[in-house]
Parts: C-alpha cells; structure tokens; sequence
C-alpha cells in the first residue's frame, strides 16, 4: 500500500508579525501554508486539509496549487473570518510574545480528508488542536505501513493533555522543540525526556533546538543535525512548521520509512526551516525553487562533512 | 621541523566546586591539568608549563607524570600557595558565580619552558593571563609549520583586552564560547562574530557551545560538531580546558594542521569534554583509560551517523 501520497493538516491563516526590525502587516501564514510550502521540495503527492475564511484571497491559495497541492480538503467558510495571529518576538528572536489571536472559522473547524487521499502512505499532523488531529486520523483507511508525523506545541498540553495524549499514542514520528518536551515529559534532560516520550507512542522522537540543531531519539541511538549558521534571521515564524514540511515531504517521496530515511528528512526538514527564516513569513519559502532549496541542503551537508 | 610535541600552559590550581547536588571540597583543577589529561588520550610528546604552590601535593602532579606528561615546565613555589578557585553552579548548571578566588603564587607566574619542547609543533596556550601567554610564545625556538591553540575567557576581555589582542594575533586556533565570541568582536551574531575574529588573526575560529556542539568556522566553511546528549551531567567545570586537550593533543599526534585534520580534533576536544563533565572536577579523566576514550569517541561519531 506504499504511496506518494501525503496529508497534512494544519491552520492556513493570517499573521502579523513584529520583528525587532520590522512589522509585517496582514500577511499569509499558518502551520499548513508553511508545511505545504515546504514539503512540496520533495516529490510527493500532497493533500492539504485546513480551513479558511471568505476573507482568504484565493491568491494565497493559488501559491499551495501553483506548488501542485491538492486543496480540495481546505474549506472555505462563505461568511467566516480566516483565523488570525499576531505577534512580537523578543530583541534575539528565541522568544516572542503572542500580542492576539482570534479563532474565527478555526473555532468549528471539522476537517475533510479528500477521499483519494484517504490511504496515503504519510500523515503530517501540523500543530492545531489534538481533537482536531485526532479527526483526521479516523478518517484515513488502513495502510500498514503508513507513517504518521505530529507536530505540537506547550498550548495543548496546558489545554488539551489528555486529548493530545490520545493521538499521539498513534504517532510513529513527533516533533517537539527542547522545552516542550520537557513539559510533556515532565523531565529536565533531553535524554530522559525523549525516553519518556517514546512510552507514550512514538518511535522517532525529533527535539528541535532553533539554531542549535535538531536531536533524534530512536531506540537507544541518537542523531544531531546541526541548523546552518545564518547572518541573518529575519523572522523565525514557520521554522517548525517548515522543518515539520520538509522531513514529511522527503518521507512521502521515499516511500520507505527507516532510520536513515528520517535522518536524510531531517536535513530536508533544516533546510527548509533555514530558508524559511531568511525573509518575513511564508516570502523566502514562496521565492526559492527546487534549485535553491537543493543548494542550501548542500550547504547543510558540507558543515556536517568531517572529510574536506 | 614536524614533531610530536605539544606544549601546554595553564593554571593548576585547587577549585572548590558546588552543583545542585554536591560539593566537591578542596579537589584537583586547573586548565593544564584538565588539558593535559584530556590531551594525553593522543599518542603526543606533552609538557605541561604551569606554577603551583608548596600545597601542592604530589599525588596530584603524578596524576600527570602517569600520562607520561613532563612536568619539568611546572614551578613548585616553596613557601607559596597554591590558585585557588571556588564556585557554584546555578539549577540548570549552564551559568555560574565564583564565590572566591585566590591568585597566590599565580600572580608572579614566569612561565618557562623546557628547552626540549621549545620547538614545539603545537603549543595550547590554555586560559590564563594573555601576558603569561605572551611569555610563553616568547619563549619558542622558530618552527615554520607549528600551529598555535588559544583558549580564553571574558575576564581577560574586560581586564587585559589589549594584551590579549597582542597574543590572539599569533594564534592560529582560537577555541571561545558563545558569548565570549560576541563580547570579542562586537557582534550578536555568530557567523559575523567569526569573521570579526579571523581578522585579529586565527584562520581557524572554533566557538563552543557547551551542550549545544561546536562550530569551526575556516574559510567560508563552517563545520559543526554535536555534543553527546547526556543523561547526567555532574559537574561542567573544566570541559572547555577538556575540549582545548583533546584538540591540541589530536593535533600533535597529527603533525600536520588541515582542515579534517581540526575537525576531527574537534570531535577529540568534544569526547574529552564529554567525559569530564560525568564526574566531580577531574574524577571522570582521571579515571577513563584511552579505550573509554575512544568508546566515547565512537559514540559521537553514531551521532553523527545519517547512513546507518
């Protein structure tokens, strides 16, 4: 039953974003803009489920198709507002203030799985409610060897722990940055807090660091991969979300889930996360081609490479 | 003029150590000493140049000749007293406060070196006073293809920054963290950071990031060394003066300094960190035999391993 075929679900929304530099305005945002965005990197046959408002410019839209994303299974709310977000990040960037959120049409969202994508071979449940994840999840039809990714964040373990507890028992691959998964865990160290998520369900348990790389935990061996360093970061917004799209991506593409195929995609999933910070929102991402995406993972490569 | 020699210079020193859990009492500390051990893992000709006081007891200085390191550079002050250096170690022992520190026979220290290493092909000038450093090069017969290794701190930013300029020119590897590579350059941004310093001189700069691996920067190409993720880190004193021992010693044993040449250096001073921080102040070194070393070292290397 091994397919091509990816589903992502996540919010697609509209952000504003205060950098120490510079304000964004009303820009496109969202965990599954940037996933789609950046997993269409890799060739793989890719679903998105989200939902939106009439206030949504099918522009936005156009930018995920143009990518060949198939956004049958993103609703539109005729007479609803698209979720917002807007927030200010702290003068190093490593922290931000959340200044106002407002739900809208995200409020009673019941996502819609497109019926061909129902048996896809990978999952990528981007950051929302786990209720909502969870949805997505009874909609698929059984694939043995599926593999399913989840990505999260401290809001819904201090909201939602039991329901996202129950999903990510499903979960084969999750993505969690150094401090939640600490909260999750209730441990202080990485090592032991990767064990204690691995009891909870998950075989493959990626810790992000932001610009220190990312640490994956499978069985009792684990992997770093470093961040590249940047000159410049302009605006962090998405790196998770884009990292989370670029190791699916990759995973959707290879038809194989092992060891090495996750290490490879979390190299994918670094450099998408790197070129997504270069600009404000979702622009480095829409700007960058296979080509370029190709030359940053390259980069990637040569400050891993211990030989030249 | 290749040879084996290495050259170290360094404080030897009591420290007095406090972490969450424990306190160390009066024990063994010093960066030559933590160079030293740490060095001695590779097959290198070291002498370690260092002052200590009539307090000193032999059972320490053994701890050395044992490496088959020569002490003869090590001044033993009749009458005079040991550096002494005590501090504590904040919750999540990434900061500390010093509590007391006591220069003693440190504050007159004339450094000399044994006439047999004066030709030294690697000379790790271990954190300490850049005027001390300074003598210590002064000292060296010419050798065209010898490298030079610095290590050095904040302190000696804010109280002797001229002087530590003065050396940092002769320097061809400097290892400092983070903060420090900031503080030095002026710069909030690492990659900037590096290029600032590789004017003053280095043509390698290595930046530690403690738990977080180490950046090279050479050339236009960075290289990055994770650190081991630990489940149990007792005690972090001395895992700089660790990483810069197990770096120059790999050096010397090398006797040639290219890139992959460093980079594997790295991943030495890293292993070396990585033991020194299992155990209170120098237990961990003293006590792990060249085969835990590379056992460690074959553990950073899986790290590091994206095809199995």
């Amino acid at each position: 039953m091994k397919n091509n075929k990816l589903v992502i679900v996540g919010t697609m929304a509209f952000d504003e974003i205060i950098t120490p530099t510079a304000e964004s305005g009303k820009i496109l945002g969202g965990a599954a803009t940037y996933i789609g965005l950046a997993a269409a990197y890799a060739d793989a046959d890719i679903a998105a489920v989200s939902v939106v408002g009439e206030d949504f410019p099918e522009e936005h839209l156009s930018l995920l198709t143009n990518r060949g994303i198939d956004i049958s299974g993103v609703e539109q709310v005729m007479g609803g507002k698209s979720f917002y977000w807007k927030g200010k990040y702290h003068t190093n960037m490593n922290k931000r203030d959340t200044l106002d959120t407002q739900l809208n049409v995200l409020a009673d969202f019941n996502p819609t799985v497109p019926k061909k994508h129902r048996d896809a071979s990978v999952v990528m449940l981007g950051n929302l409610d786990p209720k909502v994840q969870r949805k997505v999840l009874d909609q698929l039809t059984p694939n043995p060897s599926r593999t399913v990714l989840l990505d999260t964040m401290n809001f819904w373990m201090d909201l939602e722990l039991a329901a996202l507890l129950d999903v990510i028992k499903e979960v084969d691959v999750i993505t969690i940055n150094d401090e939640e998964a600490m909260q999750l865990s209730g441990q202080t160290n990485l090592v032991l807090a990767a064990k204690a998520i691995h009891k909870m369900g998950p075989e493959f348990v990626i810790i992000k660091k932001g610009e220190h790389g990312a640490l994956l935990f499978y069985k009792d061996q684990p992997f770093f991969a470093p961040a590249l360093p940047l000159e410049n970061v302009v605006d962090p917004t998405g790196a998770g979300d884009s990292f989370a799209g670029g190791l699916s991506g990759y995973l959707a593409a290879q038809n194989t889930t092992t060891a090495p195929v996750i290490k490879k995609g979390i190299l994918y999933g670094t450099t998408a996360a790197s070129l997504c910070v270069g600009a404000m929102g979702t622009a480095n991402l829409v700007q960058s081609s296979k080509a370029d995406f190709l030359a940053q993972l390259q980069k990637l490569e040569r400050l891993r490479n211990i030989s030249a």
